[in-house]
């Protein structure tokens, strides 16, 4: 954590001092604003969380319910979503309350009694560590409550304004907050009243019923029918060993559940399937009581039993894999012609199977995606251009992970003696573990991720994928870091000086680069603010290939040690030697002769570049900061 | 974190439900309490956010100052508070905010240039491998605020009281409430005002010059001097190479300097050596201003500089080494016949060179060895008697503590070239190591620990030292964990039931301890009172020889299966199996015959006996349950 360079901080360093629109911030829903976020699910809450980092820009965030959500939904978070919220600063502290998912059971018929349910195989929920965060399972509303508090503690001092419906919206195309937006109280003495508030941009991610996406014309496409799931959150005595695990149960008489156990210690969901539904179908699966989801229960786990004593949340959950074409209100004649003031993310243009968990997990990351880019056009970093590459971006992230999702949930679905082969499923879980942790989205080429050109240079940092971390020794105190988690959630580029063999201060590569990033008008740092933070909008890093105590800190290039606050002091936690034993050139395939990483504000791998391609780093970054 | 078997838990599962003096508590400071602590500083916290835990009894805490403490004071948290936090729910948060030592330098005037420092040696702060716990620097403001929280997240909801001072108090041997005790108000509309409250006990943890120790007739002894250090926590500039690592700094002149990086990435601490004075003197010393303090620490780092741009604390802080030769209102004469009712911990029984970095350490661990005793004593779970052994257990290990410090700090003192050998400070620094880290308290045979009788069956766990984790694994979900960690500072005993060869189930010494720990009218657990959770005095867990997949979770003993909550829900997560490659009886040298070990409220290891061993057992407890 970085702070007192302000000056002394008494209390919690996670509160941020206060500035901008947070200074007087109006407590109640303003009549304009740059930013208006309808809907406070995981989507919405992580663009607002992330829009809160930027101090000049007013967002505001929505919700039809009158207060915070207490209860049911997704409680699925990958590790993906945990390495975010790690960014966020609050990874440690959901970690310490959520189920963590270190195995997967699969039940299935006793081929001696089929009417008996057996352990056919118990797999590592990561069994080749492709994250060193966990795969967690915690309550959707402590998630939001977590980005509610990153807001509250942000510079704009952000808070949800409850009890506002999103009714319709019109984008006038006049004056400064040219989209017009028609709400409706649904709380308080005013409750039933309409108001009408105008914005610049308007973000939809009020869920899979969107009224946002419908007045902008967009509508979800795919399955023609449901898959319903009868879910329940409860408190129950059973004898079934692997109550506190994860499992995938399918009994004899084809009925499945897939078993998921809460935080704390005792609650546990099921899910238990109760086959397709047409869409819009008023029919009787809709009217599947309690009891009757309970009952289903224990005839698919028998022998076991599952006697609940409380139920903490229940619910007939239907959901068919849908997509909208396009994510922002630019229809595709207009593309490349106009730039977009209205966007829709998380259900609101995609739904997926409840059961590969993902529903809650690639929505926060449009919100991921999205945020920064609007924080950055509205800040004047960045022409609106920019905006354009979030539909691009997420629409083709949607669709593959659909069709990702449909061929779990068909494998799922499979009745035991239809397998090739009696392994499949647990085989199938295993090899495609990547996606599902949601580490394999992979931006295309754009005006915000380069080409491949350069790629042989750091072969472990995919360009368009996102930074994996690795650890490495911070040289002004030795302390081992993770490299990619000081990457914070506030808006930033990152540049990643990995440097070539030369000592710090040597003549080199390395040292005419920093020398260009600091003085060259090409370089991206030019476009910096004058008075403020060297860092305020890259945060430039190096790594050399020494160990930590043979680098002289004296020596090291002024790039690599900016002046920040208003002692303008030198920020010197920015220069790290590889760990001996754990070397990151070695891990990921880092160039000898140095190589320079550039990372998006939200994680992804922009750009590799060899130290000496000065031209093409200022020609990538002159269209991003062009305004 | 255990939680939900009440019923489903919306917010934030760290808020424990209201319950006894919770419910109603006076938001004013009442006539009458259970417990008053007098003092916020750690000692005070610690005890009060213990107290916490203990819905039925009274406690209030008062503070002279009129809020919370802002600045200064002390800031090196060693591993040992570190794993204390971690039992009251806070260290990874701590940690996240504070600096992590990795390294320590040493610094010493160049040989060839005495009048330039060099660095001299570089050691690894924890070489050994001490503790899986950092250590750490971080404000005492930081550490008094995490108290608050887990105090005001308690059942009992309790919230220091500011702007009370004490006075006197009185032992009148009357009535439910016998010591009076006078306080001033120091703040408020009524400041100045007297008050007198009645209470069943006093916590003196009211500082060096504390006034419940001159009120119970002790006194500090030792040093005749004080020594002085201009301490100073600055924002600066610096080109001394270890600005950010902690080091010894020596220069020519004989100056030295520890210096100690602090939080947040730029705050660092000077402590200036500034000799010995005579104690109460008002010589020139206190009047050191901050421009002599700065100044002498430039000639001190020559030929690097400091450039102070901001101050954020300074003081001359003196102290001498001094103890008081009891901890408690018992006189000599007294002991054995009558029981304590007050009682002083921290500063105000024993002081400390601010060098070693110890004085909030042992004061917090002043507080955790008596908190729980209260709390055993005032719900009735234990004898008056328990309370003696407070006084006698840390008054000695303040003497050690003294004795180490002495040599610490004369060794630091030492001109460079009156070592014997050239590096002897590094090496006491790097020998002595689980000392300063808080693990070398190791309390004698007592009521509260046993002889050493069956130490051989687990010599991995010193009786009367503190029990020291390792890595296990959970049965019910196949989670590695960290047995210790899973001990909270709830206030309960721990069992740990290392099991024989056998398997769970089978007929074996293991389940017939088992049987007697749940059925036999001398088993601890027979104290338990009607109606509360099977675990709710006794936190019993059995590890297994066996790995997690090995074993059947139905077979297990209900001794390792309690019903908890209104729900009698079966608490699963009590149930262990060894870790692969990490085996807890080989790390701990643990009998293969099974071993049963007794660890104490506050991590202490009480007793290690064979699983046959139930009526030594029953005997051991006895008198501390005999109520
Ligand atoms: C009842 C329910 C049960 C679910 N159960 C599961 C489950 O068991 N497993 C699973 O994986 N996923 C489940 N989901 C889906 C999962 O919660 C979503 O995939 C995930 O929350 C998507 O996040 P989001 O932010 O896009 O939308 P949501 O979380 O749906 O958030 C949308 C928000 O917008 C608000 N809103 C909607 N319309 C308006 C409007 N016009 N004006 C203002 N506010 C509005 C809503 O109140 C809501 O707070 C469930 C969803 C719902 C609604
Ligand atoms: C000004 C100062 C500077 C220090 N600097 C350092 C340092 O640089 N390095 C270091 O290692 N240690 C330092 N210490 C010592 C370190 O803070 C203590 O060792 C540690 O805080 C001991 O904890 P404690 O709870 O016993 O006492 P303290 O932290 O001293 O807490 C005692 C509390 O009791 C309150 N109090 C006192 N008298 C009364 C009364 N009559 N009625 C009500 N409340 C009362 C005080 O206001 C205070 O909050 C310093 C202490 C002080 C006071």
């Amino acid at each position: 954590m970085h702070f007192h360079h302000h000056g002394y901080v008494s209390g919690d360093p996670r509160v941020q001092p206060v500035a901008g629109t947070g200074i007087d911030r109006p407590e109640e829903l303003p009549d304009e604003m740059d930013v208006l976020i309808v809907g406070t699910g995981p989507a919405g809450m992580l663009t607002a969380a992330q829009m809160s980092q930027f101090p000049s820009v007013s967002t505001r965030i929505i919700e039809r319910r009158p207060g915070r959500l207490e209860i049911g939904q997704a409680d699925g978070i990958q590790a993906r979503s945990v390495e975010t919220f790690q960014s966020f600063g609050f990874a440690e502290r959901i970690i310490a309350e959520a189920y963590t998912i270190t195995e997967m059971a699969f039940w299935k018929p006793d081929p001696e009694n089929p009417s008996n349910i057996v352990r056919a195989a118990r797999t590592l929920d990561d069994a080749h560590g492709i994250s060193e965060f966990p795969h967690l399972i915690v309550n959707q509303a402590r998630v939001l409550d977590y980005f509610a508090e990153v807001m509250a503690n942000a510079p704009t001092r952000m808070t949800p304004d409850y009890g506002y419906e999103f009714k319709d919206l019109q984008d006038t195309g006049e004056g400064e907050y040219p989209v017009k937006v028609t709400l409706v109280r649904t709380a308080g003495p005013d409750e039933g009243a309409e108001r009408v508030v105008r914005t610049k941009y308007v973000v939809g991610s009020d869920g899979a019923r969107s009224k946002v996406r419908s007045a902008i014309g967009c509508s979800l496409a795919g399955d023609q029918a449901n898959h319903a799931w009868g879910v329940m959150d409860v408190l129950a005595e059973s004898d079934f060993p692997d109550i506190r695990t994860k499992c995938a149960i399918q009994s004899g008489s084809g009925g499945s559940i897939l078993l998921i156990p809460r935080e704390g210690g005792h609650l546990f969901r099921m899910y238990v399937d109760l086959g397709e539904v047409p869409e819009g179908s008023h029919g009787s699966v809709r009217k599947t009581t309690i009891e009757q989801i309970i009952a289903k229960a224990n005839e698919i786990v028998h022998p076991y039993t599952v006697e609940v004593r409380d139920v903490a949340w229940h619910s007939v959950y239907e959901v068919g894999h849908r997509l909208t074409d396009r994510f922002d209100d630019v229809v595709a004649e207009e593309r490349g012609i106009r730039d977009p003031r209205v966007f829709i993310t998380g259900d609101a243009c995609h739904t997926h199977s409840a059961k590969a968990g993902q529903g809650m997990n690639v929505s926060m990351q449009d919100g991921f995606n999205l945020g920064w880019k609007l924080g950055h056009v509205l800040e004047g970093r960045s022409p609106a251009a920019l905006l354009s590459s979030y539909s691009e971006e997420r629409q083709v992230i949607a669709q593959n992970l659909i069709d990702f999702d449909k061929q779990w949930s068909s494998l799922m679905a499979k009745k035991p003696e239809d397998f090739e082969n009696p392994s499949e499923l647990e085989e199938f879980y295993v090899r495609t573990a990547e996606f599902p942790a949601g580490f394999m989205t992979e931006y295309e080429k754009s005006l915000l991720v380069a080409g491949p050109d350069h790629q042989d240079l750091a072969t472990g940092f995919t360009i368009g994928k996102r930074f994996k971390s690795s650890p490495v020794v911070r040289l002004a105190d030795g302390n081992p870091k993770q490299l990619g988690h000081l990457a914070q959630a506030d808006g930033r580029w990152r540049i990643y000086v990995f440097a070539d063999r030369a000592e710090a201060g040597a003549d080199s590569a390395t040292k005419e680069f920093a020398e260009w990033l600091t003085t060259a008008a090409e370089s991206p740092l030019a476009a910096t603010p004058e008075g403020a933070d060297d860092d305020a909008w890259f945060d430039v890093k190096v790594v050399y290939q020494q160990d930590h105590t043979n680098i002289d800190i004296n020596a090291v290039p002024d790039a690599f040690r900016p002046k920040v606050g208003p002692f303008k002091l030198t920020h010197l936690e920015k220069i790290f030697g590889a760990q001996e034993g754990d070397d990151i050139f070695e891990k990921r395939g880092l160039s000898r002769d140095g190589v320079v990483v550039v990372v998006r504000p939200d994680h992804y791998v922009a750009n590799v570049l060899p130290l000496t391609a000065t031209d093409e780093l200022g020609a990538f970054f002159a269209p991003i900061l062009a305004v």
